[in-house]
C-alpha cells in the first residue's frame, strides 16, 4: 500500500475492491462514524426501514454480486440481523456483517452503556455460531490482519463474516507498510483427485443414463460454464434441485427440469431417481431439496460432489474442490451419451387466453406469467405457494431465480428485490410474496422508492398463512386482511392494483410491464384454501409430522 | 399433581397459574402442535405481523403484569426475537421465550432440515447468552423438572429464559407423581443484613437532606409500597431515574422529579448530588440513567440496593435482598425529617390555550399533553425525543410510563401498547413514536385491530432520524415521508389525523379520546431540526463521542 490508511479506509478499500457498490444497514450512534465514511465513499448506503430488510438485501445482494454487506450498530442493530446472517449461512451467501461497537476507552470498567446487554461481547459471541470468521477489532496494530482474515474466510466458504468496529477506532490509522493476507489457495490434492476422477470415469462408462443434478454451489462458486461444458462435451442432461433452480437456463437443449423427491413432477423424479450414475454437483441433501426426504437415490451410484468434499457410494474423498472435480471430469474422456432422453417436460404454453370474469387461481397465475416473464426479468420468492408454485417457472438465464429455499425465512422477498436490483441494474424484479410474508417486511417499498428501483411485486393475498392450514388450522393462521393496493397512497409513489379475475391479471401485468419509472403492486385476490399442486403435496407431508 | 399432564399440558398449566392471560407470536410448522394447544386453553394466543412485534409485545405484558410468554418456530421465527429478548435481559423483563424445534426424532443423523442453521443446538446457544436459564427439553422424564427450573429463574431474576420444544414431545405424557420444583427461598443472611443495616442508620442519622433514587427494580419486585411506605414514615423525598420513572406516583408530597445527570433539570440535578444521604434503590448505574455519565454521587455518603446486593461507600454487602433491606430499614427508627425541602418543580400548567394557526413543537406538543394525560392512560415510549420529550411528563398512578430507557432498541413502542394494553385492560395507552421507529413495527397497527384494542399512537414526524442529526447528519438520516395518516384506509379501521399546527392538535386529541372503539393514528408534522430540549443537552453529550 502505497499510503498510509485508517481502519476505516482500509476496509472500504477492501469492500472497493471487491466491487462493492451498496451497502445496506440502518445507522445508530455507535456506527454513525463509519456510516459518515461509507457516504464520502464511491459506495451507496441504502439505509432500510429496518435492519432486518437490511439483512435480506445484503443476503440477495451477496447471491448476485459474489459478496454483499451489511452494516448496522451495536446490539439493537446487530441482533436485529442475526435470522438473516442465519440464513446467509444456511444457504451459503457470502455476507459481511459491520457491526459499531462502543470505542474501546469507553469500554474500560465495564460500564452499562446504551445498547449494552449482558458483556461487551455478547453479540460478538452470538454471530460466532452464525459465521465463519468474526473479529472483535481490538487495536490498530492487527485490525487490517482481523479484516483480511474475515473477508478471505466468506470468500473461500461463501459463508457469512462478522467485523465489530469499536466507535473509536474507526479513524485510526493502521499499521505502515501492510501487506494484505492472500486468499487461501484452493488446491485439491493430486492423488486424491485422480483416484476420485478414475472411480468416477469407471461409474460413467458403465452407465446408460448418467445424470446431473446440480446445486446452488454451482451459483455460489461461478461454476455456471465449467458445469455447461462438462455437460455438453458428454451430452449429460442436467436437473436442479429448488434451491439451484436456475443455475443453468432452463431453455437450455440439456435442461431436464427441477428435482424435488415426490413433490417434483413424476418424470422428474423418475428420471433423477432411476439414473444409473447420477452425479450430484454442489447441491445439498436439505429436506426442500429432497422433497421432504421423499427423494430416494441408489447410493451405489450416485457421486456428490461439493465444494471442498466429494462422495462416491458409501466412501468420501476430501481435499478434493469442486471446481477441480469438474474441470478433471470434463478433461477425461467419459463416453459420450448417444440418445439424450429427457423427462416429459409440463407443457409450457407460450400464449393462454385468460377469461375476464373468471376468479383468478394461484395454477392459472403461474400458467401465466410463464408467458409474461422475459429476459429482463428475475424472478424473486418468498416461501410458500410463492417458492412452490414457482417451481412451474420455466426462467431464461442464470441466476433468474432467487429464493431462500432451503432455510425458509418469511419475509425475504420484498427487501431481498432491493439488494438484487441494486447488484444488477439491467434486471427488473419479479417479486412473488404471500401475504403474511408481506406484513413482516413490506414496509422496505419505502427504500425500494427512495432508491429508484423498479420491481413489480406480486402479492399473493390468500388471507394468512395459507401454507400452514393444510398442515394444522387455526386462528393462528388468520391475518388482517389490508387493502395492500392502497399502500402506494401512503407511500405516495407507486402503482398498485387489485386483481379478482384472470382478466384483470392480464391488464395489471401489462400496465406493470410499461411502468418502468417506479415499483408496481399488485395485490392479487385468491380464495382462502387455493394451494398450487406442489403446494398440496408438501403439506401433506409436512403435516404428518405435527 | 392428580392427573398426569403431557409436556405441554404442564408448560400451559404452569403460564396459568401465572395468570398469563396471552401468548404472543407467529404461528410456524415446528411449533404448531403446541399453537393447536395454546387455542384449546384459557390463554389467548396473539399472532402479530412479525416475530419483532412479539418480541416486544410481550416485554411490555412483562413489565406490567410480571410475566411474560413469547412463542415462535424454530430459528427463522427465534432469531427474530434475539433483540427484544436482548432488550428485556438488559433491562430486567420477566420472558419466557418458548421456541419449536424439529423432532428429537428428526434429529437423527443430523439431516439438513428447513430452518436449520448450523447444528440443530446453534439457536440454543445464542439464547444462552440472552438469558438467564435455557432449556431444549429432550426427555419427557425430564421435562418438567426443566420447565420448572427455566420459569423459577425468570421469577427470581426477572430476566427472560428460553425453552425448546421439539415438536414430537408437544403431546408426550410427562412423569407421574411429579412435584413441582419450589421457587428459591430469597432469604438475606442475618448477619450481612444486620451490619449492613447499621451503618445505614449511622449515615442516615447524620445527614440532613437524605433523598431516595429509586430505579426499575422497585417495579419488578413489586416494592412501591414497601418503598412508600419507608418514605413516608421518615419523609424522604424520592426521585426516580429514567429507566424508573413512574415507579412512583408523580403528584405524591414526597416525588421530586426524574433525575438524569446534568440532562433533568438543574434543579434535581442538585438534589440528588448535593444530598448526604443518597439511598439508591433497585436503580441501574447506566449512561442514560446518568445523563451519559454527567451525573456525579459522592460515593463515601451514597447507599446502592439492588435485588442481591448492596453497596455502601466502596465496600459491599453480599446475600442481602433488596425486599429485605428496605423493610429492615424501615423498621429501624430513622431520624425522620423534619422540614422537607424539594427541588423546585417546573410549572406544569393545567390548562394551555393552543393557538389554532401556530405550527406545532416538540416542546408544545409535551406542555399540552401534560394537560391531556388523565388516570385511565399509560404513555409508552419509543427512543429518541419520544423518550426525551416524555421526561417533562407528569404521570400520575404506578407503571404509567414505560420505555426501553435504558437498551433503547427503536420500533418498540407500537407493539408494545398490544402487551400492555392486553395486560391491562383498563388502562388505553398513549403511544409516542418516532416516523424512523414507526417504519420498523408500524405495521402491528394491524394486530391492535384483530385484537380490539383502542391506543392513541402519537407519530412525531421529523422526517428521519432526528436523534442523530445533531450528533452527526448525512443522507443515511433520511427516510421517505409517508402519509402515515391514510394507514387506516389500508388497514380497513381506525382514525387517522394529520396534524400540523397546535389547534390541530387539540382538535385531534379530543376526537382522537372519543374514538374509544378503535385506535387513532395522529401524525404531528415536526420541523426536521425540532428537538426537545433535553435532547439538544444529550445528543450534545452523545455527538462528542463520535
Amino acid at each position: 500500500m502505497k499510503h498510509r490508511h485508517t481502519i476505516s479506509e482500509y476496509l472500504l478499500l477492501k469492500l472497493e475492491q471487491l466491487k462493492v457498490s451498496h451497502i445496506f444497514g440502518v445507522p445508530g450512534d455507535f456506527i454513525l462514524g463509519f456510516n459518515k465514511n461509507i457516504e464520502n465513499s464511491p459506495i451507496t448506503f441504502v439505509n432500510t426501514c429496518d435492519e432486518q430488510g437490511a439483512g435480506y438485501a445484503s443476503d440477495a445482494y451477496a447471491r448476485l454480486h459474489g459478496f454483499g454487506v451489511v452494516c448496522i450498530t451495536y446490539c439493537v442493530g446487530g441482533l436485529k440481523v442475526t435470522n438473516t446472517t442465519a440464513e446467509a449461512f444456511a444457504e451459503k451467501s457470502p455476507v459481511l456483517v459491520i457491526s459499531g461497537s462502543p470505542g474501546i476507552s469507553e469500554q474500560k470498567n465495564n460500564p452499562m452503556l446504551h445498547h449494552k446487554v449482558n458483556t461487551f461481547d455478547t453479540q460478538k459471541k452470538i454471530f460466532d455460531e452464525l459465521t465463519v470468521a468474526s473479529a472483535s477489532i481490538t487495536s490498530p496494530d492487527t485490525a487490517f490482519q482481523e479484516i483480511d482474515r474475515v473477508i478471505n474466510a466468506i470468500i473461500k466458504y461463501k459463508q457469512p463474516g462478522y467485523i465489530e468496529l469499536p466507535r473509536d477506532l474507526v479513524n485510526v490509522l493502521g499499521p505502515k507498510n501492510y501487506t494484505p493476507q492472500p486468499l487461501d489457495i484452493e488446491a485439491s490434492d493430486k492423488d486424491v483427485l485422480k483416484e476420485a476422477i478414475e472411480e468416477s470415469k469407471a461409474l460413467f462408462q458403465k452407465a446408460k443414463h448418467p445424470v446431473i443434478l446440480a446445486g446452488v454451489e454451482i451459483h455460489r462458486y461461478n461454476l455456471q460454464d465449467s458445469l455447461n461444458k462438462l455437460a455438453e462435451k458428454y451430452n449429460i442432461p442436467i436437473a436442479t434441485t429448488i434451491l439451484g433452480k436456475s443455475v443453468i437456463s432452463e431453455n437450455r437443449r440439456l435442461y431436464a427440469g427441477v428435482y424435488m423427491g415426490s413433490l417434483a413432477s413424476t418424470s422428474v423424479q423418475k428420471f433423477i431417481e432411476q439414473s444409473d450414475c447420477l452425479l450430484v454437483l454442489g447441491a445439498f441433501m436439505t429436506d426442500m431439496n429432497l422433497g421432504i426426504f421423499t427423494g430416494k437415490f441408489e447410493k451405489k451410484s450416485t457421486i456428490f460432489s461439493n465444494f471442498d468434499r466429494t462422495s462416491i457410494g458409501y466412501h468420501h474423498y476430501e481435499q478434493i474442490y469442486l471446481k477441480d472435480y469438474i474441470r478433471e471430469l470434463t478433461k477425461s474422456s467419459l463416453k459420450k451419451v448417444t440418445k439424450v432422453i429427457l423427462p416429459k417436460k409440463e407443457n409450457i404454453e407460450t400464449t393462454i387466453t385468460m377469461k375476464d370474469n373468471k376468479k383468478i387461481t394461484i395454477k392459472r397465475l403461474f400458467e401465466y406469467l410463464n408467458t409474461f416473464i422475459d429476459k429482463k426479468m428475475m424472478v424473486i420468492s418468498d416461501v410458500g405457494d410463492s417458492l412452490f408454485g414457482s417451481m412451474a417457472l420455466q426462467t431464461n438465464a442464470r441466476t433468474e431465480f432467487m429464493a431462500p429455499a432451503y432455510y425458509a425465512s418469511i419475509g425475504f422477498a420484498v427487501p431481498a428485490a432491493i439488494g438484487a436490483q441494486t447488484a444488477s441494474k439491467e434486471s427488473r424484479p419479479l417479486v412473488i410474496v404471500g401475504d403474511g410474508a408481506f406484513q413482516m417486511t413490506g414496509q422496505e417499498i419505502a427504500t425500494i422508492i427512495r432508491f429508484n428501483l423498479n420491481p413489480i411485486i406480486l402479492l399473493l393475498n390468500n388471507k394468512g398463512y395459507g401454507t400452514e392450514r393444510p398442515m394444522m388450522d387455526g386462528k393462528f393462521n388468520d391475518i388482517l386482511n389490508w387493502k395492500y393496493h392502497k399502500l402506494p397512497e401512503v407511500y405516495g409513489e407507486g402503482l398498485g392494483i387489485f386483481v379478482q379475475t384472470e382478466g384483470d391479471l392480464e391488464k395489471a401485468l401489462l400496465k406493470a410491464k410499461n411502468n418502468t419509472k417506479t415499483y408496481s403492486l399488485l395485490e392479487i385476490d385468491l380464495d382462502k384454501t387455493d394451494l398450487s399442486p406442489a403446494l398440496k403435496r408438501l403439506t401433506a407431508e409436512l403435516g404428518s409430522k405435527i
